[in-house]
C-alpha cells in the first residue's frame, strides 16, 4: 500500500511500515556535510522537522504535514472514526502552526481532513489506513507530476546543452524529482549529456548546499558559480538555457521566484539564451491577474548580516531581503508544465492549458 | 614632513613619527567586527600585513608598499646612499614577494627605487628621509587624486539620490577617500543627501564588510542587500545611479572590474539607471585596445565553497570562480577621472583626456 510505484533516486521523504510505522525525511540542514535521514516516529518530531528546516520546498511540505497527521493519529485513543476525526482536527492545527506561511502544507491537510469527513464512518483502525493511503497519494501525486513534467520539457534540451538553474527547484523540494531539475533527470534518462550550472544562491545557499549536492548524487555534471557570475558565463557561451521553478504564476504568466530570478531574465534576454519556467499547474493562480498583484516577502536581514554565529556586516546599517522576484510573462521562453509546454506564455495560452 | 595636508576620516594607512617611526594600517581582516590598527615596526610585519590582506586594493598597496621599504631601511647599517641602495634593492626584492600579481605594489617599489638612485650621492641618514617623503608622496597624491575625482564626479548626483555600489571602491582600497565611493563623499561634502545601496559582492564580501562598514563610519545612510537582489531594487526605482571602481580600463574604454560589474551594466541599461565608472588616469591602459585584451583572472573555488571552517557545498563538483569581468564601453554612461568625466567613452575622448 504505501510502496509508490515510482522510485526516486533521492526519496526526500518516506514513509516505513504500516499506519502505526514512521516517517523519515532527509535532513536537508545537515546538507551538504553530512546526508542523513531523520526519523519521525511521532508527530511532535515532524512539527520540528518543519519548523526547523529539515524539509522544505512547497510540495515536499504538503507530504510532510499528511504524514505527520498520519504520525498524530498513532496516538489516538479513538475507537470509531468519528472520534478519531475530532483528534485529527487537533493534530491538524498543531501542525499548521509549525510554518504559518507555507500554502502547500495547509492545502495538504485540508485534503487529508476532507478525506477524513468522507470516512467517518469506518472504524478508527480503517481510518488510520484510509489516511496513511493519501498521504501516500498526495506523496506519489507529487512524484508523477514532476516526472510528467519532466518528461514533456525534456525535449527543449539537446545533447550536450549547459543549464544555468537558482535555487533549489530539485529532488530535494518535491518527494523526489524536482520541477526545474525534472527537466534535466529526465534529459539525462533519454540519454542526452545535459550539465548544470548552478548560482549559489544567497543568503541562504540553497544552490550551493542542495542543488550541487542533489546533482552530484544522480551523476550530473555541476559546476558552482556565484550569483554574481552568471552574467560572465552567458557572456562566455557556456549557458544554453536557464531553468528555473516558480512559487506562483499568475494568470498572464508572470511568475514569482526565489529573489535573483528576475535578474537572471533580464541577463538572458541580453545573451540570447532561452529562459524557461518549471512547475506543476497547481503553481498558476487564475486569481491573480499579473505579477503586480504578489505581494514581495521581507525576510530578516541577519540572513545576510551574519553566517551562523558571525557577523559579516556592520551593526547599524539598514538590509533590504527580498525573499522572491517577479519575472514578467515577456520575459519567459516557455512555461513548462506536466500538462505541456507553454510557448511565449499568455493569460489564453495559460487558460487553454489549465481547464 | 610626514604631515598630510589632506586628512581623511578614514586613514587607511599612515606613518608615525620620523624615518624611525612606523607605519599603521586599519586591520581589514578584522571588519567589520572590530576596527584596529595594526602597527608595522619593521618590513617583515608590513609584508605579513599585505601577505594576508590586512591592507588590500591597488592604490592603498602601492603606499603600504613604499612604507615598508623605509621600514626596511630603519635596518640598515649603510653610512652612505650608495651602500644604502644595495639595501634598499634587497627589500624591494623581498616585498614584491608578498602579492606578487599586485600591479601597484612594484609600481610604487620602482618609484622608490628610481628617487634612491637619482639621490644615491646623499649620506644615509639623508637618503632614507627623503625616502619617506616619497613614500608619503605617494599616499598624499592618492588622496589629491581621489578628491579630484570626487570633486569632478559628484556632479552627477543629486540630492537624495540612491546610489548602487558593487564590492569595495572606497577609502579601504585608496589611501583614503576612494574611487566610486568618492563621488558620495563629496556629494555628501557638498551637501547633498546621498544614500547608497551596496551589493555584498560574493565571494569574498567586500560590500557587506568593507563598504558598509565605511560609509557607515562617514554617517552615509547605507542598505546592504545579497548581489542577487540588484535587479529587484532597480525594478523598484530604488536605484538613481550605479557606481562602480575600475582594476584596468583598455583605451576603447572597456572595463575590467570585481566580478559581477558585468551583469550590473546590463541591469542598469534595462531599467534606463546611468552606469559610471570612477577610477584615476593610472588606471587607463592605452597599450590594451579593448577589453578581449584582458585575462579573466580564476581564483580558488575553496572561496566559494567554504566559509571560514566550514564546507558549504559538497565536495567534488566542479567551481568556477573568475575574480573580475569585463564591462564594454557601451554599457558606460561615463567614465569618472581626476582630469574630469568622460561621457559616452571611446578610443578618442578617452586619448585626450589622458594626453
Amino acid at each position: 500500500m504505501h510502496d509508490s510505484h515510482v522510485r526516486p533516486k533521492i526519496e526526500t521523504i518516506r514513509w516505513v511500515g504500516d499506519e502505526n510505522g514512521y516517517a523519515e525525511l532527509i535532513d536537508q540542514t545537515l546538507l551538504p556535510s553530512c546526508f542523513k535521514y531523520l526519523r519521525c516516529d511521532d508527530i511532535e518530531q515532524m512539527w520540528k522537522a518543519i519548523r526547523v528546516l529539515s524539509v522544505r520546498g512547497a510540495p515536499a511540505l504538503g507530504v510532510a504535514a499528511a504524514m505527520g497527521l498520519v504520525l498524530g493519529l498513532k496516538e489516538s485513543s479513538a475507537k470509531n472514526g468519528e472520534a478519531l476525526l475530532g483528534d485529527l482536527t487537533e493534530y491538524k492545527k498543531y501542525l499548521e502552526s509549525s510554518r504559518p506561511t507555507a500554502v502547500n502544507l495547509f492545502w495538504a491537510l485540508d485534503r487529508m481532513e476532507r478525506i477524513a469527513e468522507e470516512n467517518r464512518h469506518m472504524t478508527a483502525l480503517r481510518l488510520r489506513r484510509r489516511m496513511l493511503e493519501e498521504a501516500i497519494a498526495i506523496r506519489d501525486e507529487d512524484m508523477r507530476t514532476c516526472r510528467a513534467l519532466g518528461k514533456k520539457g525534456e525535449s527543449l534540451l539537446k545533447d550536450g546543452d549547459s543549464v544555468l538553474t537558482h535555487c533549489n527547484a530539485g529532488a530535494l523540494a518535491t518527494a523526489g524529482y524536482g520541477t526545474a531539475l525534472a527537466l534535466i533527470y529526465a534529459a539525462t534518462e533519454a540519454g542526452k549529456r545535459v550539465s548544470v550550472i548552478a548560482d549559489e544562491s544567497r543568503p541562504l545557499l540553497q544552490g550551493a548546499r542542495l542543488t550541487a549536492w542533489e546533482l552530484k548524487e544522480a551523476s550530473v555534471p555541476v559546476t558552482l558559480i556565484c550569483d554574481s557570475m552568471a552574467a560572465q558565463v552567458m557572456k562566455e557561451g557556456r549557458v544554453d538555457a536557464v531553468i528555473v521553478g516558480a512559487d506562483r504564476i499568475a494568470a498572464c504568466g508572470d511568475t514569482a521566484n526565489k529573489i535573483g530570478t528576475y535578474g537572471l531574465s533580464v541577463l538572458a534576454k541580453e545573451h540570447g539564451v532561452p529562459f524557461y519556467v518549471a512547475a506543476p499547474v497547481s503553481t498558476i493562480d487564475m486569481a491573480l491577474a499579473d505579477g503586480a498583484d504578489i505581494p514581495i516577502e521581507q525576510r530578516d536581514g541577519e540572513e545576510i548580516t551574519r553566517w551562523s554565529d558571525r557577523k559579516i556586516a556592520p551593526d547599524g546599517i539598514e538590509v533590504y531581503n527580498p525573499a522572491f522576484d517577479v519575472t514578467p510573462a515577456g520575459n519567459i521562453t516557455a512555461i513548462v508544465t506536466e500538462r505541456g509546454i507553454i510557448r511565449a506564455p499568455d493569460r489564453e495560452k495559460i487558460a487553454a492549458t489549465i481547464e
